[in-house]
């Protein structure tokens, strides 16, 4: 049995398989409509998150299963004190397959352990959410048709953003890919991804402060939030949020085929008068996180197109 | 692609054809069972309303789709700082149709605008309430066979009630209805109700403070609730919620074939003992709620019978 | 119409019956996954549970059918003061079975009464919750082969847990059931259940504060969370809290074809060290309890497997 924890989890060769799967099915929805008739999804959210807990509810409803599960940890068995461990252990008579998002780091690793059914992180803490990596590389490959020999701009925290470090950490494993970090001082990628992985892997990468100046080189320029609850204080926040806002006059300095992606939501780091531009990509993104879901399923489900 | 955000959003001629495909469906449920298999409705509802979100997914469930979404803004996106326009964008990749209660008036509007899926206003503060005034006509219409020739009372909160304003709207578009407003003083209704819609309609009324005095005149009652949350001061709600409860006692005063309509939830504003009564229509009133939004969503949906 | 508002609702033949009905299901689930196609169940949870609820909903989407609801009072029309009564009446037309829990003791037995659909009793307050007494019931029948001539030992909260005394009055109808009580002097079993319970059926039990003493003389071991809401004051809590906790050195007494039961969610009333024990029941518990739900929904809707 297979569970998606970490975005590593999927080798090079089994991400492709999924995003392939993906391309398919949104070619032909209707081929996957009924391939999970009769399994359940259990969406175990800890913590709110409207659009990822629909995201999975949507992919599992388009492939003709159904849903159970709770939005928040107030309504959960965990206001009694209850473990994961245990939680699982139940969902797995409830349910196929699991979706967990959790606020601590490690929480859907544990219940993957104790599972009788594949469960997947959909986000613990600052640390994972291999779902929006699945989303964020499905992006790429059906806008851009590869994911290799890209110049990749990473914009806003880079410091807590984990789409972010997943998604380097994805990348790195593709030939010839070159970063750009854009944003302050304050909010640099952590050390251990600088060491760990772009410094292992040989990555071109360079650190800059103005996000104008490196538009021109960038194939893709990758968003991120300025989280409120990141910051310790209301004045940080206050004095960084506004930096990196993505406008129409910003864009003019980009290529005509480069592709602006966000994990959403955004609140104003991406002016809204920038969506109009068709290489404004992030709502597309949306819409392929649920076909990435639906392939993720299918394959941790083991089941086959009808 | 049409949207309800206003009762008046339908013309006489479309509201009619709701209305009897509503009650084609209350005679043959089966015809319809499967007409939405593969759609799913989501349900937005950032201000808690069990009553309208249910019947909302009754009635998509009725008809073989499915449902999805969030049941408070504790638990969506909103707490983020998201934007309405951005949720329906998204949203428009997980779903067919949405239903949408938001405390600020005019977010479905605005929803309506960005959104690649309709759009169903299911409460916008207190604007409007669109399918509550299709469910009202369509009790009206199902049980006194007519819209056209009515002496309506309407009783209670007139002030802020959005349920009474949009029937208003709704019912000076048939010929020969007449209102009988029964409120405290502090309630009435406002005056670009009485001069924008009724003096400009041409449409009899009158206003009153003792509902007994008007119960023989009436077809139908109109009930509505005394709602806490509208009243600035604690004082003025206790002393003016309960002087317009209908009981037995009142009920004497009325013809056999007076309906009581009220949009529910109620408090003590109809005593339980009128429950019984046969003209005490508000239960049913809320089944044909279901049948009134089954209709809406095949309309919108431009889904025919099978 | 039935409803299940208490354990006793059921007669023992009745009981029986359910069983087997839910003995068959888990023998051949494919028999029964459409029988209840086009049916609704309504989750009506005032008060969160996540495990009750999604048991109920794991077994109605089992069955075929579908699912509506709502996980917490804050998203209810119970918010805005209407009564249960009407609520159910409400729900009557938009469901066709319903399963509530409430903090109220009663509520459920009040909705019944004004249903037009069957009414389950998901618990209410610290009074009943007679579909994990149906659980444990099916528990014991399905693992050791009968519900007569057993000892039962009822181990931690006895005075306020409602499962151990609806799980008494259940077992007394059957021959030769013969108790032991084990449990603090604080939270001995209440006076009317020793008085009208067992002593009116001649029960044979005793009441112990020393779990490991009994330990060889069970046929099952029944544990109870000491639940932190039922007490006055948090020191009782703490004091209280870890006394019988059950863990490997306690089980070398039991017999080798001994059961542990709990209802759960536990917090450490059980040692996760037991959980490998084969006599560890409780998690096949869980799973048996979608069961016992499933047959419980078949016979109040009166469907027949195809």
């Amino acid at each position: 049995m297979r569970h998606l924890i970490s975005p590593m989890d999927f080798s090079v060769e089994e991400t492709n398989h999924l995003l392939q799967l993906a391309e398919d099915i949104e070619k032909d929805p209707a081929k996957y409509s009924h391939v999970c008739a009769g399994k359940k999804l259990a969406t175990l959210f800890y913590e709110p998150s409207t659009r990822t807990r629909l995201s999975f509810e949507a992919a599992m409803l388009n492939l003709g299963g159904s849903v159970l599960g709770f939005s928040s940890a107030d309504s959960s068995s965990a206001a009694k004190g209850e473990s994961v461990a245990d939680t699982i252990r139940v969902i797995s008579s409830y349910a196929d397959i699991a979706a967990m998002r959790h606020p601590k780091e490690g929480a859907p690793y544990v219940a993957s352990l104790h599972s009788g059914i594949p469960v997947i992180n959909a986000g613990d803490g600052g640390h994972q959410h291999p779902t929006q990596t699945l989303t964020d590389l499905l992006t790429i490959h059906s806008l851009k048709g590869r994911l290799h020999d890209l110049t990749i701009g990473l914009c806003g925290d880079l410091k807590f953003g984990r789409t972010v470090h997943s998604l380097i950490n994805a990348l790195v494993r593709y030939p010839n890919i070159r970063f750009v970090m854009i944003s302050p001082e304050e909010l640099r990628i952590p050390t251990y991804i600088r060491k760990e992985v772009l410094d292992d892997h040989n990555i071109v990468y360079k650190e800059v402060e103005v996000l104008e100046d490196v538009m021109p080189e960038l194939d893709i320029l990758y968003m991120t939030r300025v989280q409120r609850e990141r910051f310790f204080n209301e004045e940080d926040y206050i004095r960084l949020k506004d930096r990196y806002i993505l406008d129409t006059a910003k864009m003019k300095y980009a290529r005509p085929d480069m592709l602006v992606l966000h994990p959403l939501p955004r609140v104003n780091e991406i002016s809204v008068e920038v969506d109009k531009d068709p290489r404004a990509a992030y709502f597309k993104q949306a819409q392929l996180g649920v076909y990435a879901r639906m392939a993720l399923i299918m394959i941790l489900l083991e089941v086959e197109p009808c």
